[in-house]
This record gives structure tokens, C-alpha cells and sequence, in this order.
């Protein structure tokens, strides 16, 4: 047998899907987790508990797997370059990787490439935020560290220089951005191999409710093809050239004048992308396998006509298992796609896949089920 | 959290696919299997290694399981019936997987609730065999020891009761079947709640090679819909009047003359079921899950117009990994599920599922695809 063992590093619900989608394809799964608890370390066979931030850690890890990739952007730049120069093939690798963990370096380098992207540049301290805000429409003003943000976690809209000091406290750079006047947030998701190859994936609208996603609907309704065609070349370009390995999904603001602007990155499978494990031919989640051990891509196009995501965050009501009774027999086509995760409020703890014909009734399906399994909507 | 423990018996790809199909409902699984290199073995967190067939390793595994099934047909009745003494529900019970274990308890109760089935009846030696095809239309007959058989191994076709020594040596009962003259070999999946809720999946078409099932096709090319609406009656009034829970697998023989033969009862998910996997909305396994834990059932109905799975056995060759280049560049559809299990020649050691609107591509592709793995096609 000659399968090879992928290392995933981070026991996320990321890398749970990621294993669910290797099992097929009868490859090995290793992973690297934090605690026993965490998503994918409760369904995984071969789980090493252990700290990603630790180099030691990591290669001792590394020792027996063929190519390694990870759940999150968190592990630290230089022992991915240490990894590589111990000859672990790392996808992606850290070259392409720094762009989604530091957003300075992410903007500079899509400036350089002639991605268009919200007016913005590093900024020093309060008084320059102010004089950034006065370079362009003035305020408010979007901060974000560069490093560690998520979710809405590192980002600050600020209306005037005395709201700008928070962001400079943990001494880490600070990234200045106007705030688009977007009409949506759309996400152009693709996957590319160490050979070249690349799958676009159709572009989705993304809904997100305070900083954090809770609707995606695939393919964005009545965004017009040229504007289709342009996100997915946009997320081709900056794929080719980072030199992405793997799944990388660029969430977009389609402004109110009709551009489009890249918001953020992500190299891993991605929220936005989580419709495809039932709407698309091939899921994110199967191409990002194929794709870190430089297989052919899987076909990205959709199954049906319509797939709604709808994400289920914690509520007050712990006992979502108890549900399923309500949301299976009301919807025996719903897709539920649960974490193993305590339920913490507003935590991400799953989320629920429909598809069909009618948007209105795919969207109404999703929303309902994802809501009574939070426990807001009670019939 | 409130999530429930299945404990799985058997360590095969069934169970696999099994986990595989679990994982997205946030579920947890444990296994019990032969040895560590078993192919569910390699992807499920909480694996027991021990023998089915000791009583106390059964117990000792049920701790802490909510239900209890089976990836085979092996476990001892007598076993099944302790456990559901200690209290541990087992699905499908002892009652039902009777049938499925004893080809006379199967045809004796067959009869009794008037389904219809080969001729048959217990022989006691060469010489009732010559009775038994005097009583018809004379040889060949068909043995098969009453327990133990699968994939053609327990069954015999003889034609003289010179023949017919052999199935006599093992000391099982030996059940003879007439030599059914059929047109082909269908397949009626159902699946079963405790609670009574049933689904039926279409009928498919099942060709066998040497005995072991090579290609499905979902649905049964022209199959008359009277004929295709009385194999799902058949396999559903099985299902309630045995009372089984989970997957029921009922292989069927259409005649010549157009009647509908039962051949075989398997209680799990069934090698004709494995093109649910890509083909229908929701997949035999995850409904078996559904099943086991008295949820509603999901929707059995197709996704594609033809789906086609083909098993892909082991050759002369041992790496299919390899395969995988040719295979995933040429058909970037394809599903391919291999189940982590060494190459043996005639072994099976994965499936291909392929779908679309056109069968004769479908077929092509599945075809060619299972042929290339094994190494039989090499272009």
C-alpha cells in the first residue's frame, strides 16, 4: 500500500470535515490537536495531542506523514519554514500561508499583484488613523491587527482618532481601511494544486451578522456574469500568484458602484464553502485532499440549482440533539452538519445544508432548521 | 450534550462508511473490531479490538454504548439476546437478524408471510437432494449451508447428487433452492425505524461476477413500474413483519416469466446500496444511522437520473494509489471509495459511483475507472 498520510495540524471542526472527506479516498489522517475534546480529535483514529505553537512539537508530528496542512492560519511562520527545510512537504506552504496570517503583508502583496482592494495602509497610532481617515472620505475607519483576528475578533470600526486607541494596545501593527460601502459580501472560493492545476468554485453571497457568517447562498442571486467571471478570476490570479496549495477562499464586498474588493483570505477550507459537501459535484473539503497531495481536482460545478448555508451557533438551549426530531421529520432533506462541540452561546457549533429549485423555499428550510436547533425558533 | 454513543460490531468497510456517514450528525462512534488494521479500524477515534464472538467482550464493549449494530451477520443470536437482556437496545434485535443469519429461518419465515421465494426446502443428505429436484424439475439444485455464507462462499450449484457431498461435511444444516431461471438479479434497500417509519430506495439492478457483486445500476433499467412498486412492497413488508431495524437489503431474482424471486436477506447497509453514497439524496448509511437511533429517515429519492457503482476488486497489482492520477484526470466526476484494506486478487477493496443523465457513459466511466484501479484496463 502506497496511500499517503496526510498531517492535519488543529482538531477544528475544519479538520473533521476534512478527515470525514479523506475517508473515501482511503488516504491516512493524522492529527495534531490541542485537547482530546476538540471536533475532529473525537473522530479521527490517529490524534497526538500537543501544542502547534511548539516547533518540537510539530516535528515530531511531521515524522511519519507524507504532506502536512492545517486547520487554522495560526501556526507560527518560522516553523513552517523549519518543516520545509526538514523536507515536509507544507500546503500551503509559508510563503503563500503569511498572506492569510498577517494582513500587512496580505494587502501589500495583493497592491503589487493589481488586486483591488479597500484604501488602506499600515498606521502608527490614533492621530495617523485620523490622518488616514482625513487622506480619503474621513470617518469611520476600519482597524484590524494584523496577526490573530477572526470572526469579527481583531476588528474595529471606529468613528473618530479617541475611539482608534484599543487596537494599538497589544503592540501588534495595525492595519487602517476604509470602510466599503458595500451593497454584499460575496466569496470566490477556489482550489489549486503544486502542479498548477485550479477549480473555481461558483461565487457565493455571504451574510453575516455581527462579524460573523450565518448565510451563504450558492451561486450569489443576480450577480451578473461578468462580475461572476471577474471574482473568480480575481481569486484564480491571487491563487497563482501566492502560490496557494489547497483551498483558498477571497471574500469580496461587491460595492455599491459595481467593483469589487477583496475584504480577506483564507487558505483552508472555508465557511463559505461548506455548501459544496452537498451542492457541489466535488466539496471543498474532497478537492483540498486531492489538492495538498497534488491529485487531479474533483469537478467544482453545483448540483442543484439553489444550496443555502445557514451556520448554528449556540444558544441558551443546550440539548441540540433532542431537536433533530423536529428539524428531520419537518425537512427529510435537510443536510445537518454538526461539530461535536459543547454549545456556547454565539460559539459555531454546525451547520445546515439545503438545496433545491425554489430559493425562497431552500433559504426558509435552512433558516428554520438552523434556528430551532439554536433553540430561537420554537415550532 | 445529549448526543448518543453507537457502538459498531465489526470492523469492515461497512462500518466504515458507516462512521463516515455519522460523523456530520455529531454522533459518537465506537467500534469493536478484529484487529487494529480492520478498515474501519484505521478511521474511527474509540476502537475496542476484541472477539464478537465472546460474550464478555461484547458486554464489556456495550458499557457506555446507547445502541448497538453490526457491520456483518456473525455475532451469535444467543449473544444478541444477552445484551438485549442487560438492557442494551441491539439494531436490528436478535429477532430480526435471525433472518438474516439462518437461510431456513429466513425461507421458513418468508413463507409464512407469503413472499414469494425459489423452491426450497431442508435436505438431509446427497440422496434427499435427488428427491428434492425429483419433486421439481429436476438438476442443477442449489445448496447452501443455513449460516455462514456470503459473497457465493456456502453455496454450491450441483448438478447429481453425486455432487452434492460437500455442503454436507461442514455438519450446518443444508438448505436446497431450485436453480431460478431468471433474467436478472434486483436489489430492494429499505430501511426501518423502531418506531415503524420506512423508506424505500429505487430498485436497482445487481450483476453479479463469479458469484460476487460487480455492477449496480440505480435505478433497474426498464423495469416496469408495477414490477419495480412490488419489489419496494415486498422488501417493506419484510422489513415490518420481521421487525427489523436500520438497512434491509432484499436481492431478488426476476424470472423469465416475470415474477419476483427473494434470494437473499442482508440486515445493514448493502453492497447494492452503495451507489446512495453519491446518488441519492440521502445515503443508505446515514439513513441506517437515523434508523438505529429512531430518527426521522431521510429522503431515499435519487439525485441523478443513473447512478452506477461498480466494485473495484484486488488484482495482480498492489497500487492503486497510483491509479488515482489517471482516474481522477479523466473523469473529474468520478467518486471513487476505497476502504483501506490491502490488495488481495478477488478481494474487495473499494467502489467507484458514478452519475449522470446518459447510462451508457455512467456505465463507461464506472467501468472503466474500477477496471483501471484493479489494473485489468491500463489505458
Amino acid at each position: 500500500m502506497t496511500f499517503p498520510v496526510v498531517g492535519m495540524v488543529g482538531g477544528g471542526q475544519l479538520a473533521r470535515m476534512t478527515h470525514e472527506a479523506g475517508i473515501p479516498l482511503g488516504i491516512r489522517f493524522k492529527l495534531l490537536s490541542d485537547t482530546p475534546q476538540d471536533s475532529a480529535a473525537q473522530v479521527v483514529h490517529d490524534v497526538v495531542i500537543g501544542d502547534y505553537r511548539d516547533l518540537e512539537t510539530l516535528r515530531a508530528f511531521a515524522r511519519g506523514c507524507d504532506v502536512m496542512t492545517f486547520d487554522h492560519e495560526h501556526v507560527p511562520t518560522e516553523h513552517l519554514r523549519a518543516l520545509e527545510s526538514d523536507g515536509i512537504p507544507v500546503r500551503p506552504g509559508p510563503d503563500a500561508l503569511v498572506h492569510a496570517q498577517d494582513k500587512g503583508a496580505m494587502r501589500a502583496r495583493l497592491d503589487a499583484i493589481g488586486v483591488p482592494c479597500p484604501r488602506h495602509r499600515i498606521v502608527s497610532d490614533p492621530q495617523d488613523v485620523a490622518a488616514f481617515a482625513a487622506e480619503g472620505d474621513g470617518f469611520p475607519v476600519v482597524l484590524k491587527t494584523v496577526r490573530g483576528g477572526y470572526d469579527g475578533k481583531g476588528v474595529w470600526v471606529v468613528g473618530s482618532a479617541e475611539e482608534a486607541a484599543e487596537p494599538f494596545r497589544a503592540g501588534v501593527p495595525v492595519l487602517a481601511e476604509e470602510k466599503v460601502d458595500f451593497v454584499r459580501e460575496l466569496a470566490a472560493n477556489v482550489v489549486r494544486s503544486p502542479h498548477g492545476q485550479a477549480v473555481a468554485y461558483p461565487v457565493v453571497e455571504s451574510q453575516q451578522v455581527n462579524g460573523v457568517c450565518d448565510t451563504v447562498i450558492a451561486p450569489a442571486p443576480d450577480l451578473a456574469d461578468e462580475l461572476a467571471l471577474k471574482a473568480e478570476e480575481m481569486a484564480l490570479t491571487i491563487a497563482k500568484e501566492i502560490g496557494v496549495v489547497g483551498h483558498l477562499a477571497v471574500e469580496l464586498f461587491q460595492t455599491r458602484d459595481g467593483r469589487l474588493l477583496v475584504n480577506e483570505l483564507a487558505m483552508r477550507p472555508h465557511n463559505s464553502g461548506h455548501w459544496t459537501q452537498d451542492g457541489a459535484i466535488t466539496s471543498q473539503f474532497a478537492n483540498h485532499v486531492r489538492a495538498i497531495l497534488d491529485l487531479p481536482l474533483g469537478d467544482p460545478r453545483p448540483r442543484a440549482k439553489w444550496t443555502v448555508m445557514v451556520n448554528v451557533l449556540g444558544g441558551d438551549y443546550p440539548d441540540m440533539y433532542s431537536a433533530y426530531l423536529h428539524c428531520m421529520a419537518r425537512d427529510p432533506q435537510l443536510k445537518i452538519h454538526m461539530y461535536g462541540k459543547d454549545v456556547k452561546p454565539g460559539r459555531k457549533v454546525g451547520h445546515v445544508n439545503t438545496y433545491g429549485d425554489d430559493l425562497d423555499d431552500v433559504l426558509e428550510r435552512a433558516r428554520h432548521a438552523a434556528g430551532y436547533l439554536r433553540g430561537t425558533i420554537t415550532e
